[in-house]
């Protein structure tokens, strides 16, 4: 078979740095190629330095457009047209459209977590999560949540750089959504096992029991999870299950997810704004993790 | 068999207008999948007006580099950092090199007509050409060959805008090489036919009896053509015979060449220049035509 990249193929990027072992590439080029879509996915590194002309490069070379990670997520926005309402309420953008020169900030990881959560048959709204951590991934799943009808919602995150902006996203899920949020310090441990233990779902965006912090989980007694009823989500994937996940499943908590479904419904939710066609999700999933979901 | 686009994969592009139709980003992406070469190599629909944020886009993106067609060839000089003696002899560049952002232009398309000859050992070197067109390939062509050792050479044009362009082009030859070049008027119709006769090879390089002009030639008396041993090239390679090449065939000339070979090792030179490794051009040459050679 000859290799399906010709003068007719359109180039889609990602701009972030580090970026060279993002599985995105191999996501997308796969899904292309599944559906005989003629677009080709590319990595380029990309600091906040050259973010300016990397996205004017987008309007040049009429990319389809562009997937945006760390370190550019809140400084890609004034260099676009226009946002979708969600990014411009998270602040932050993880995927550009371009319309014939017109681009627009969308961010779609707190779609991918709705995404990921009714696909597994959990629905949420009308419920009231316990949220940890307010940085890129916490506040798109707050905002998404918010606008998807989760009814309460108790974000807890440490007094670091990321709280006054936890302060504004709290704001803003009050004033523009049905949803009653509330911002709560991590230290008060008293406080967040109270809240958990108050919720349907418990989500931890934190990042914490990520490798190489395969030991670290922000609860580590089981009998915080003393309702089985309750759904534990951490948004981590690597390793697939986390340390967080064996106290939540050890405590017989019955729905515990790991962030794989999460991280492909993002990209499947930025491949369908490029594309207008919906990724083979399962066949992806197959590809980039032949470990059972 | 997955996809091999991955996050390391560096992105190689071909900046003209139109170009959707071009046969290199097959080439080239063929190429280096057979070779395991982590490249892709994109079309993007580029004129002179976006040519300077394009240019830019190769330095923003790291991209290892990009192929320049037309309208671009001349009009990219100012826009590097350093070129190549023989780009900078033919003033067009049609390959740009990116080392560690330092841009520096090349002419890859005279190297490839002097290697297409070698291939089919004929060796032209020491010997005499007359050579019709003074446009981008002719001047590739004639400053590629001087600069390789011809030691004669009959330029023919007519007085067009080429006209001011050619008289400098026979200037630099006659001033930087060894070879005696001449320039002359193609409406000459009796001075063409002599220079031809005094030749050991007649280059064809202006498009002349390529679709839609099939039935074009600027040599229809196959008398012109009475020396048998007599090289006839013709740039043109679709169709794959020309109305010249029929001409000279029936005239009894032995070695009649298209310009495939041509156009295959001006790919092949532009593919050593970015990856260091030999194009496998038996196996593109099969994979763009599957007709005979």
């Amino acid at each position: 078979m000859t290799e399906r990249i010709d003068g007719h193929t359109l180039l889609i990027g990602l701009m972030a740095y580090p970026i060279r072992h993002s599985m995105s590439p191999t996501m997308h080029n796969n899904a292309f190629a599944k559906l005989g879509l003629n677009y080709a996915y590319l990595a380029f590194e990309v600091g906040n330095d050259k973010l300016p002309s990397a996205i004017e490069s987008i309007r040049t070379l009429d990319m389809r457009g562009s997937n945006i990670s760390m370190p550019n997520k809140q400084k890609v926005i004034p260099l676009l047209d226009k946002l979708d309402p969600a990014a411009e309420m998270v602040g932050a953008v993880n995927t550009v459209v371009n319309d014939d020169g017109i681009l627009t900030g969308y961010t779609t990881d707190g779609i991918g977590f709705m995404k990921s959560l009714d696909d597994e048959g959990i629905n949420i709204r009308g419920q009231k999560m316990t949220l940890a951590g307010a940085g890129g991934a916490g506040t798109a799943i707050a905002v998404q949540a918010a606008l998807d009808g989760v009814k309460e919602m108790s974000i807890f995150n440490v007094h670091d750089a990321e709280w006054e902006n936890a302060k504004r996203n709290v704001a803003l899920i009050n004033e523009k959504t049905d949803c009653h949020a509330t911002l709560h310090e991590l230290e008060d441990r008293d406080d967040f096992k109270k809240e958990i233990q108050s919720s349907f779902i418990y989500t931890d965006s934190t990042g914490v029991g990520m490798k190489p912090l395969e030991d670290k989980t922000l609860v580590d007694d089981p009998t915080w999870f003393n309702n089985p009823d309750l759904v534990v989500f951490d948004t981590v994937y690597a390793p697939r299950e986390t340390k967080l996940m064996r106290v939540a499943k050890k405590a017989g908590v019955k729905h515990v997810f790991n962030g794989l479904g999460m991280m492909l419904a993002q990209g499947a939710a930025a491949f369908k704004l490029w594309t207008g066609e919906d990724m083979p999700v399962d066949y992806i999933r197959q590809i980039l993790f032949d470990d059972k979901k």
